[in-house]
């Protein structure tokens, strides 16, 4: 398991003011489906979303709704993803904002709305709507129970949270498959008590965001429906921004990790680190082409050690400046590859670093001074048998 | 299987004046490992190789070769690539290519050398050179020969021919993972004994070469060691090069359904068809973006009727104009999506025609007169067996 290092709380809390529930409504046969998230008073919200051309009607209802920097509530369900189902998809994602808003006596304008699971099936809303009824009653101060109702193929619910003088940062995500985000993980909240302005919110956000969920893939598909939202609520004052920034910054990393070791059927996370580049965007292009080989990502499962593969993933991005006399490469530290060719080393000592639970490929190009760090886990037989039935199950 | 139409050869023979021998030297335990095929007389030549910032030895060299246009023969061996291999490796293919002259009487610069398998281990030179002494008398006409001769993960040794009037073209090539040739496939020898130019024949390979091995993705990963050649020894005198050209790009397109096919670990062939977009470049970015999701690979693998993930896979194209309502997709000729929205089907409909041996996804963009055609395979439990231990076995 990966080590949350301080300020990371052992056991996730939420910051003052905010609670959630979840229950079982219908859309699964007994797992949890239907999730609120809610802050006791008005939070300025900020939030990102999918670059995909296909985005669900939650997202097109949610671009419109964090317009107003203003949230109240997150409503999610799982199992059906209300995407591809058109006009009458973006009415039911209206109708379930307000169903939750009326539950919870605020304006429907100020409830986010997410939905997450299979792509182009209508969404049962009268389930929903009749489901939400009375949950009010049941929020309560364990995000865990937040976490376990927006999960797909998760294998555990995902939450943390962190200190910061009085505030406090909660991040509750889900996502496992079909990531590769481009704005966002695919359902990623974090709530906190920090006093913060929506605009700055935003800011700071985007920021977080591109070092850490916008570094991640599981498998390279882009998701219709990501979603990563934050929600300050200032019950706990003004923070100082810098220092809020870096532990944002650093909670995203961290959830993104979390991620990508869940990835569908992963066994192992996988972290690239590309320096020497010709600039940040060559290395990130490096990067994501060793992180995504499906060559790589069975050498790590296998920890099988195929290491002139890390040549191969380098070699095919035709359009970097990349010259093998000044490639260099190292496993978890033990170097591999030196001057564009394979060491001669003792296949024993890499198949055992590549069997550990953490992965570090790092890479130096030697023409530049970009760098990139990117997230990702091995390939495995679980991930074919989740989707080659995923719909069908 | 693949019924090849006419005017291919049920049974695939060579060009007037070409012959093959493969034998085992000792680098794989007890299956063919060297191979040779040669022209009677001199053949004009052309050749392309991969993109790939770290070409393997045979690659560097081959470059050179290939420059007089002129070749008698082609020395391949398996097991070992001779990439990542230095100033050593380009020795190493010196000497093979001078030993392979010797045996069959000429110079070194007209044999063309390929080597394939792990990468960054060190060819085991001696053994070639002891092996490839006495095969000159084993040259025989069976082009299977050769085709098995320097297979590596292949379930199949993969040769065909065609008939042009008096003449005739053998395509033999061999290639199953680190497959998304970008100039060639992993290793496709092409024989005729048409009478042709070098030049001409170096513009023909290059068109022929686009359409089909060029729009061939296994699994997005670019070898170090893609060879794609022709020898033309004009045994059959001069012939129309229209029809010439129309025949070898058709040979080159049956071949790449052949290798998609035979994908590691795969169990269907399936070809992208993508038609209405803004030009032929954005098309052939969608169809990739489709046959390399791994959520397509495994619905079709599962056969599961899941196709909202071709909306998914549409939509993360960024840099391309989609617009949802202009978008329709169907499988094997029965329509799933429209105006961007998943049709209500009938799922044991889809799943029937989801488990055919080919499997056709036709897209159409509407925004543009754009097309593309690319071809792949599906993603099996047996392609994460076969490359979690490929240096190891």
């Amino acid at each position: 398991m990966i080590i949350l290092p301080s300020p990371f709380h052992a056991v996730p809390v939420f910051p003052r003011g905010f609670r959630c529930a979840s229950r079982n409504v219908g859309l699964k046969p007994s797992a949890r489906d239907l999730t609120l998230f809610a802050s006791d008073v008005d939070a300025a919200a900020a939030a990102v979303f999918t670059r995909n051309h296909f985005p669900g009607a939650p997202i097109v209802l949610g671009r419109e709704t964090i317009r107003g920097g203003v949230l109240r509530a997150i409503v999610a369900n799982s199992k059906v993803s209300n995407v591809a189902t058109g006009i009458e998809g973006i009415a039911n994602a209206r109708r379930m904002a307000l169903a939750a808003a009326t539950e919870l006596g605020t304006d429907s304008n100020r409830v986010l709305v997410s939905s997450t699971g299979v792509i182009g099936v209508p969404l049962p809303i009268e389930k929903i709507e009749r489901g939400v009824v009375g949950m009010r009653d049941e929020l309560q101060g364990d995000p865990m129970v937040g976490a376990e109702g927006i999960m797909t193929t998760d294998t555990h619910p995902k939450a943390m949270s962190a200190s910061l003088g009085a505030a406090t940062i909660t991040w509750v995500a889900k996502g496992s498959g079909m990531i590769e985000p481009n704005m966002a993980t695919m359902l990623s909240y974090i709530f906190t008590d920090a006093a913060i302005d929506a605009h700055t919110l935003d800011r700071l956000l985007r920021a977080a965001v591109a070092p850490s969920f916008n570094s991640l893939s599981v498998d390279t598909d882009t998701s219709t429906s990501d979603t990563c939202v934050i929600l300050a609520n200032g019950r706990a004052g003004p923070v100082n921004e810098a220092d809020f920034f870096a532990l944002l910054r650093d909670g995203c990393i961290r959830m993104t990790e979390v991620l990508a070791r869940d990835g569908e059927g992963a066994t192992r996370l996988i972290r690239v680190h590309v320096s020497g580049a010709l600039n940040d965007h060559e290395a990130h292009v490096v990067a994501k082409s060793i992180v995504n080989s499906p060559l790589i990502k069975t050498m790590v499962h296998g920890a099988d050690p195929n290491v002139g593969r890390l040549l191969m993933a380098i070699g095919k991005c035709f359009d970097c400046t990349i010259t093998p006399l000044t490639t260099s490469a190292s496993i978890n530290g033990f170097p591999v590859v030196q001057h564009g060719e394979r060491l001669r080393f003792d296949d024993a000592t890499v198949r055992d670093t590549l069997a550990r639970d953490v992965v570090d490929l790092d890479v130096t190009l030697g023409v530049g001074n970009g760098s990139a760090r990117v997230y990702g886990c091995d390939l495995t037989k679980g991930y074919v048998d989740e989707n080659a039935a995923y719909y069908s199950s």
